[in-house]
């Protein structure tokens, strides 16, 4: 065991398990963070507050230097079963943060810029998969409406492999914002609208992706400036919520960032 | 209760909870299907052969029309409590339905048409996704590489949401596919290929899509003839191996079924 490192006890364990539930970790403002390479690239972001590492031996050592600016009484050597006992995985992978949750400083809104607003996204899954991929394509910014499954969920940040650390996420009323930035052009997701691949697309603007099974509520969709359909050859009736946000960002990112005669 | 349906047996239970199991799977050549919108899709699909349907009352009355074709004795009337115990799912929906292993004809490759290839893909949310973007799309022929998840997985079922039905899986090797069919566009999705924006699709071929950690295997790459990258503009290191298929099924419909000039 390397110096100083402080045990867990069975009050920690319970107190950890209890932030695998939402009411919890609002109410003590600390998330859970997970495995060698999510817990790695939150040692390396700056951004996030970490409150403890509770860790195998082995992810320790192998740290070592990104962990020597935390208070060592912060770092817990546990053993895999203590691990076992304060994971949300179903296969515990080396080590387990408890992070402070973000302060999100006010957002000025930029007319150049993508935004994604997520209406009523119940599945943590999806929520994680749509940070990934705005992520991926530079979006750094959503807004989740407060019907949106909690975003330090576990099962959303394990699935954004990261990208948690690097989108903002707010919770805010949708229609409000809209409003309040009435510039900017609004593209909604919906099973009527135009041919997405027949669409323009400004530099910037607000794509509103609607819940998994009941699409974009009636408030919002008054207040789309661009109604837009992902065309279907084939039969199914629907698409996931993250696969049809992941569809538009990229025919968006291809007519803004990749533009070229075809 | 209507006429004729019979109950639930603790030695029923049992079998249906050992279908949980990909091992029993095979050996029974049954898989699960469940829900209320899932099995009544079923039940509009000749295709599949059902072997017994467990149901509250509730689903009996409102399809009873759609079941009047299966034997009496394949319908057991069963109590919300029963379903719980027989579900794969968390929150139980109405139906349990056991449906025979489909029995797939040869395949002729054509050369016109798209094709899916998953080289290890190994989560059941992802390979239920990707057959139901599929289906969007209008491919209605997926290969799977044997190490990808088992098919009737029923987490891959309810994923699919009805998709299952109309998309048709192959278990085999994928090498030898490709090699079979030298005259066929080999698309492969990579970090380092050409950008997908500037890509030209022929109207049919396949797409090899890679392992969520691994990517695509070697000897597999060594055989795409159009190596492929979804462009990234922000920091995240990879997409979510569904996400990453429907991105590509996106430009590849845009191109080839909804050209025009931008």
């Amino acid at each position: 065991m390397l110096n100083n490192q402080v045990l867990i006890s069975k009050a920690q364990i319970k107190s950890i398990r209890l932030l695998h539930d939402k009411k919890h970790r609002l109410e003590q403002g600390l998330f859970i963070v997970e495995g060698e390479k999510m817990v790695a690239e939150l040692l390396k972001d700056a951004s996030f507050k970490i409150d403890s590492i509770f860790s195998t031996e082995d992810f320790l050592t192998k740290q070592s230097k990104a962990l020597k600016d935390l208070a060592s009484d912060s770092i817990h050597q546990i053993s895999e079963k203590e691990l076992g006992q304060i994971s949300t995985l179903q296969t515990p992978n080396k080590v387990l943060a408890l992070v402070q949750f973000p302060k999100r400083a006010d957002i000025k809104i930029q007319a150049k810029k993508k935004y994604i607003l997520l209406d009523n996204i119940k599945d943590p899954g999806n929520l994680g998969t749509i940070l990934r991929t705005a992520d991926w394509f530079g979006i750094d910014t959503i807004f989740c409406s407060p019907e949106c499954v909690e975003s330090t969920n576990p099962k959303v940040v394990q699935a954004t492999m990261g990208s948690f650390f690097r989108v903002k996420i707010y919770s805010c009323s949708l229609e409000a914002l809209i409003k309040q930035n009435p510039s900017l052009t609004v593209y909604g997701a919906v099973l009527e609208g135009e041919n997405l691949y027949e669409s323009t697309f400004e530099t910037g603007g607000f794509l509103v992706i609607g819940s998994e099974s009941h699409g974009i509520s009636e408030g919002l969709k008054a207040l789309l400036t661009h109604q837009i359909k992902i065309p279907n050859i084939g039969m199914a009736e629907s698409l996931n919520a993250s696969i049809a946000t992941a569809i538009i960002c990229s025919e968006w990112t291809r007519q803004i960032d990749f533009r070229k005669k075809d």
